[in-house]
């Protein structure tokens, strides 16, 4: 018996998402760069701000005109003029002398820092008074103190959030180079599947797996492809994976978790061109049932039939390989929340359970109910505001301890 | 003085988000449903999965046929016939007659149970031998075990994630109502704001935040809609604003932190037809001088043009009036993660504080480290993993307290 047949942890498993290598890449106007993964550095190709900018509504003055100023003692300073917004100033100020400046605006020649006007008050129109000292520097953004011209400002593999949008925005670079978007062909199989349009008679279901699948590609940032059902029939299986390896980086085939189609599934998979099966088992609880298979460059999964252990593999193993096409650099973290087990869960040594949970408000904590039920009742996702992972060497846990639960959002 | 020139507590402005409703519905196809707001009650118009249905491979069975069965005394049974995926099985099991099941397969009648295939031996071709007894619809998922037909699956106002979207089509609901999505409006004021594309001179900053609301907007499920850059001009705000408010169900206006300005965009938005100011000042740091107007059914924002203030106070404050416009019910919990403070901070009794911070890795925990830096300057959002928000009534936290942070991603 070969090396394959071994069920696999899931961390030997989550390893080789490092055998694929990230898509292609292609230019993006940042209007459209959202939630992309920028493909190449971003250096800042001028200082940020570029000038000494006030971020109070105040005086410009040179900080030292302003020591030792105090309510008592308020140093006394002439007005030289007032600073427009957006305007190069065409003074400069000598000390003892300020400008009146609004957050935002540029400094004057000879200025280092801005007194808040709630300091001041203003005497006549040539002098105000100053009731507080500022230091240099004090509520000014220096030249460069955003960025550096020169300076990597967002590295390759980052994920483009509004902020690194705004930067990118900041710095002029109305375009960036990012990774595609993978594609991601899904196929359901089995017999007993039809159409979501058909009225099931007994024995048959609707398929479910191709809807829950596609949403969740987009929103692990992939790009569904859906190639319908495909009946128990090794040709047409392995027709339909041919084409879906034709246009799409990365295919999910859903079904066949009972053992004899699991079986022909590893046969038509093996029967591809340059395909070897990487794993056929995964020590996972749903889940079990995965295959996982190389064919030329693009990772091929025969995931549970099962509608929530297809989805619990998605969430714990395939969000890992998509982000690795994706390019994203570096462990994604997943989003969690700290919770109180509110009862006892017993799990098997040797094998990595998930539990579906509810999340409930507990005083200022919140409660992790275990949501009981069987990995075909897609009522229990429904229900289901979180995943929690209990480990391979964890014998259960208690109820009262502090869990981390994976949300599902 | 009237009572909004009075500075108001974020929780007295996230209560308004009540004075807004949500906006019209239209139909979709479950493709295009992911992360949209169901507007109408779905409701199981059959059994789901409306026939008993396998959980695992084996033998399907009448349990107390079972009864008593183990390693040392196994039962053993007659071979009544095989169930192919999908068939509805042609025979009856009579007590003491077993049928090979694969999961997923539809039971026959007298059938309530199934043996799993590793506690069973196949003796010869008609006889098994069984050596663990199931009890009645154990590995069965039964005719209404997901839902009943009449029982609502998915209130209206819930999120549609990837399993409510498995569950509209395991229902045959392939068209769903939804909320349309609100359109945000976003409007960039200031004469120092110039188009990302232009270079800026001395004194001008490029548009950071129309890109970064923008994306803002459709992270919280809203499609943004840039007006672009309007010069500090009563006159073509008024214009700008009459215009957004006739195409969105929401406005942002960013800019105008500046006391001058921030006056007259109270006067513009009060000159509007039928228009009343709701806030003038949240104490809130960073993004006190805020504005939240009702123009109409309308929310128009004045938000501070520095941009970390500009995006604190989105993601604090405007979302939950985005939600809410959405037509999504009850409160959305934030996305928090517990890290441990590696600093002591100090706060304002009386005000909000929002800190961003690093996360990082710490033993088995997360350390958050917060981030010094002006609100003007982006970087310091581009390094921020989260917002630490600390309550008007606290003083300070202190290092190696727990905190809940707020992801940003």
């Amino acid at each position: 018996m070969t090396d394959f047949f071994k069920v696999k942890s899931l961390d030997e498993v989550l390893g080789m998402a490092q055998l694929f290598a990230p898509v292609g890449l292609e230019q993006l106007h940042i209007h459209d760069a959202f939630s992309r993964v920028l493909a190449k550095d971003l250096v800042a190709g001028e200082d940020l701000p570029g000038f000494r900018r006030s971020c109070m509504d105040g005086y410009a003055v040179n900080a030292p005109s302003t020591f030792g100023a105090s309510e008592s003692g308020p140093a006394w300073l002439t007005l030289k003029g007032s600073i427009a917004m957006g305007d190069i100033p065409d003074f400069e100020l000598a000390p003892g002398e300020v400008a009146r400046i609004a957050t935002g605006g540029m400094l004057p020649k000879g200025a280092d820092a801005v007194v808040m006007v709630e300091h001041t008050e203003a005497v006549d129109e040539q002098s105000i008074e100053v009731y507080k000292s500022v230091a240099p520097l004090q509520h000014v953004i220096d030249v460069t103190e955003d960025f550096p011209k020169g300076r990597t400002v967002i590295e390759k593999g980052r994920l483009m959030r509004p902020q690194e949008i705004g930067l990118a925005a900041g710095l002029g670079h109305t375009k960036i180079q990012a990774y595609q978007v993978p594609k991601v062909g899904i196929i359901s199989t089995g017999d007993e599947v039809i159409h979501v349009e058909e009225t099931p008679a007994p024995g048959k279901i609707r398929d479910i797996n191709s809807y829950s699948l596609s949403a969740l590609v987009t929103q692990a940032g992939g790009e569904p492809v859906r190639y319908g059902i495909v009946k128990d029939d090794p040709k047409a299986l392995e027709s339909m994976c041919k084409t879906a390896l034709t246009h799409t980086d990365m295919v999910l085939l859903s079904g066949g978790s009972s053992v004899g189609t699991r079986d022909y599934t590893v046969e038509v998979l093996s029967a591809l061109p340059d395909t070897q099966i990487l794993v056929h088992g995964i020590s996972l609880s749903p889940g079990k049932p995965t295959i996982l298979a190389r064919s030329g460059h693009t990772p091929v999964w025969g995931l549970p039939g099962q509608v929530v252990s297809a989805m619990v593999v998605f969430q714990v193993v395939v969000t890992a390989f998509l982000h690795r096409l994706r390019g994203l650099s570096g462990p994604v973290p997943k989003v969690t929340a700290s919770a109180r087990l509110s009862r006892n869960i017993a799990s098997s040594q040797g094998r990595r359970d998930v539990v579906r949970v509810v999340l409930e408000k507990d005083g200022r904590d919140l409660a992790a109910r275990p949501i009981l039920g069987k990995s075909g009742l897609i009522r229990t996702m429904v229900q289901a505001d979180g995943l929690l992972e209990i480990g391979e060497h964890v014998e259960g846990l208690e109820k009262g301890s502090m869990v981390d639960i994976i949300l599902l959002n």
